[in-house]
Order: structure tokens, then sequence, then C-alpha cells
């Protein structure tokens, strides 16, 4: 990680925050509530990693950041009303998310409920907003990529198949198709809607950038399941990670530790080739693999 | 209600039908149970009043069918995935729907939870479709209503109103207010979505249908009170409806029986009064008012 993508990244980061405080209700519109729920579940969390990839391809097709800012944001509320909803007790039922109390604990279940709702409604209603509206097509394109990525044939697909995996041996292929709907579709998505924002990229080229994102968005989960196995190994008392102990098949259960350190690895240089052709103006985008693959949390 | 008026609503149910049929992901397609129990949730099921409405709004402005099809479709899916997630057992636990087992008890709630989700982004998916791809303009317009009228400043933020409104007094105003986002913003959208398929319309006569939609809408929840109402004073041993039963404020009782009828009725003659100028073209708009005020289920 270099100090200048780690400032690039900080600051987008930051700035980010602002966009999505003034984008998402305020706590005081009625219902306040919901509202306020809604920006509990949105602000003060996580990498923003779907963001920096939306930022980092919107740079290298030299896109307006007023655009991208609602792209990115689009793609990130999605990402968090899936999290209020995987968190219910129906579903992964946790109570602790980045620290804080999930959604349905700090509000209610109905509530939570609601907000992964209303948050998913946003995230297209912030498509159809004036700063995208020069071109039309294109943000019609962006509104089908987003549900594309993010509807029973990608994300909330990923979801059901990965509920339905408990207790149960998945092959690699299985696995693999489990992962590139429920995390890896959305992942795509953001640096897709990154493009949309500038004007339209040829078709070669932006077979390139979905194919890095297809690689970094596998490698990401391959990464979360070496991560969470070697953290819990690291524990005392405990010999297994979180998801094998809830009978979840994982990349490292299925190949092993070191197997899947490689397959991350193998991802990783992937995506980088998928760059090549764009030298510098791609190097945020390479540095954000890098981030993706190496970080240690 | 007339022959002509039951035979084209008939039909366009009928063949509505076999439209959804064919725009929800197949049940044989991975994740089959996901999207067994989407098609359970949508087919075969109401009055599809809303789609009606979409119809006949399309038919007064002569907007091609092959595109009120994928407007009418939307809307029908938010209403259909507002459905599923108010049964659960975290919102109005309710365990039957039009006569079947609500979704959550047919399949479990987890699935229930991702049936409403990916039906929420099908109805936004189905709004790109290229058969609406002539007027890039107005499907971006079409995505903008609907995300308006279902997001937390309309449909979502309706029943978290009514949800927090419970066992409370509301005042005329404060349960008009909740209902004018609770139903009538779908409603509204319906008839806005349907006109937004064919040449953009004068800002006059669309305020006008507008308006329309704003009594029907309203009228619609006046009366399902009252229908609630009655039906239960009928029942032996029982004095009052369902609603005054789990303790929701209703205009039956705010107003009283007889001055909810006439709420219903004004609101009846104002939808039918917007409608004047339109003259014949607007026959089955004028006739769905009348279905929608003056059934008795």
């Amino acid at each position: 990680m270099t100090v200048a993508f780690q400032s690039w990244a900080s600051a987008h980061q930051q700035r980010f925050e602002e966009v999505l405080r003034h984008l998402l209700p305020q706590p005081d519109t009625v219902p306040q509530r919901l509202h306020q729920a809604m920006r509990y579940a949105v602000l003060d969390g996580g990498k923003r990693v779907r963001p920096l990839l939306a930022f980092a391809a919107g740079e290298l097709v030299g896109a307006d950041l007023a655009r991208l800012n609602y792209a990115a944001a689009a793609v990130e509320l999605i990402h968090a009303y899936s999290l209020v909803h995987d968190d219910m007790p129906c579903m992964d039922d946790d109570v602790l998310r980045r620290g804080k109390p999930t959604c349905h604990v700090q509000y209610d279940e109905a509530t939570a409920l609601l907000v992964g709702d209303s948050l998913q409604t946003l995230a297209f209603h912030l498509l159809t907003d004036s700063a995208l509206s020069v071109r039309p097509a294109q943000q019609v394109e962006m509104v089908r990529l987003l549900a594309q990525a993010s509807g029973s044939r990608g994300m909330a697909g990923g979801q059901a198949i990965d509920l339905a995996s408990v207790g149960k041996q998945l092959s690699l292929p299985e696995l693999e198709f489990m992962h590139i709907h429920k995390t890896g579709a959305l992942i795509r998505a953001a640096i897709l809607l990154g493009v949309q924002c500038a004007e339209p990229l040829a078709a070669a080229q932006l077979a390139r950038l979905d194919h890095y994102g297809k690689c970094v968005g596998l490698a990401f989960q391959v990464v979360d399941d070496v991560l969470d196995a070697e953290a819990d190994t690291a524990t005392l008392g405990k010999t297994a990670g979180k998801d094998a102990d809830n009978d979840k098949p994982t990349y490292v259960t299925l190949l092993g530790l070191q197997a899947a350190k490689t397959m991350a690895a193998e991802l990783h240089d992937e995506a980088l080739r998928s760059l090549a052709e764009f030298g510098e103006r791609a190097q945020r985008l390479r540095e954000l693999a890098d981030f993706i693959v190496l970080r240690k949390f």
C-alpha cells in the first residue's frame, strides 16, 4: 500500500461520508425513526470498498466526480441494505456489525426490515438524479446493471444459495457460483457503474474492466475465508473459523489454507493482467486489488 | 359496473397473469426455491387494481400495450413485495393472504425476506427493458416515479407510520398522511407510469390524472375501512372491525361509519370531475373509480 494510495483512499472515504450524509433522508424528516435508522445503518461504517472501486474505475475513464458520487452511493446503499437484512434473526442473526449493535438490535425488527427495503429503493432513486441526466440511456443502463447485480439472479440469489448450503458439502464450482452471486456481482457492478459515468467505453475495454471486477470480487471472498480461518486459529481454544463452526462451506474448508492463499494470489495476478493496457490510468484499480487481497482485516 | 367494463377488466387480468408468468424468473432457474417462492407470492392473486389503473391510463393516452405490460408489472411487483414483507411475523404477522398461506408460512422467513427484496429489485429491472427503451428519458422518469412512490417517503414510510400508530389516537390529517403514503402513493404511480408509456402529456393534463389518482388512492383506503367495519359488525359476537380490535385508527373509528361513507362518495365524485375534459377516452378510469368505491369485498 503506497502512501499516495492511502491518502487517495482516505480522502475519498471522508468526502464520500459527507455525500452519504447529504443523500440519505434527513433525521428530522417524517417518518423520523425510519430515517434515523437508515442513517444509522449506512453512516460511519465500513471500508467503502465498492465506492472506492467505482471512483477508481470512474477516474480511469475520466468521469465527472458529481456523477460518480451518485453511482457509488447507489451501490453502497444496496450493500448496506443487504447487511441489514442479512443480520436479521431469520437470516444470520447477528447482533454486532462494525462494532455497533445491528440495526434490528438498536431499533427493532420491523424497522430493520423497512430500513433495508427503503435503502434498496433509495439506491435506484439516486440513479434517476439530474446529476446523471445528461445521458438518460446510460442512466437506464446503470439501473439495469445494479438491478441485475442485486436481484434473485445476483446478490439476493447468492444469499439464498448461502442459506441453503448450511450443513451441506458444496463442490468448488458450487461454492464459486454462490460467491460470484453473493459478493462478486455487486463488486463488478461498482466498477461498471463507475465506467457508465463517462462517455461510453469500447466493448473490449469494458470487458477487461469487467474481468478485473470478477477477479477482485472472487478474491475478496477467498481472502475473507482465509482471514476468518486464521483469526480463529490464532484464538486460544478454537481450532476452526466462525464459518466452519457454523458448518458453512468456505474456500479454506474445501481447498485447505495454503491452496486458498494461492488461489487469492492467482486471482490478484489475473486482475492486474486485465489492467495492463490501461497503463498509469489504472494505478488506483491496481492498488485496490492489492488492498483487497493483502488486507489483514 | 357495466358488462363492457367487466369484460375489459377480466380480459386484462387474464392476459396480465400470463405476462407476469413470463416476466418472473422461471421456477427451474437457480436458486429454484427462491424463484418458486417469488412466483408463489405474485401469481394467482388479487384484483390487480394497480395494473388495471396503469392499463386504463395508458389506453387514455394511446400507449403501446407491450410497454404498458412492463410498467404495470413493475408496480404490481412493488405491491407484491410489500405484502410479503408486511405479512412477516415482525410486522403484521399474518398467516393467510388471498386464501393461501402467506409466503413465510408456505416457505420460511428467510426466504420470504429474500422474496420481497428480489421482487423489489425485479420491479426496477423491468423498467430498464428494451420494450421501453425508445424513450430513455421517460424510462428514467418511470424509475424515479416508482422509487419515490415506494421508498421511505412513500409506501415504506407509510408502513412505518402505520406501525408506529398502533394504540395511538391519530388526528384525521395524520391518518390521511399515513394512507397517502402507504397506499395512495403507489396507486398514483400506477397511473403516472401508464401515462409515461406514451408521448409526453401536457403538464395540466398530467396534473388532472394525478389528482384522479390521489382521490381514488385515498378512496380505496376509506372503502377498505368501511368494508372492514361492516363485515365484522355483521359477524355475530363482534361489534367492531379487525382494525379496531388491533387498536388501529381507521376512517370509521375517527369519523363514524356514515361520515366515512360520505367521504368515499365525495372522493369518488372528485375523481370523476378530474376526468371531465378527457371525455370518452377516460371511460375505463371512470369505471375503475366506480369499481374501487362501490366494491363489496
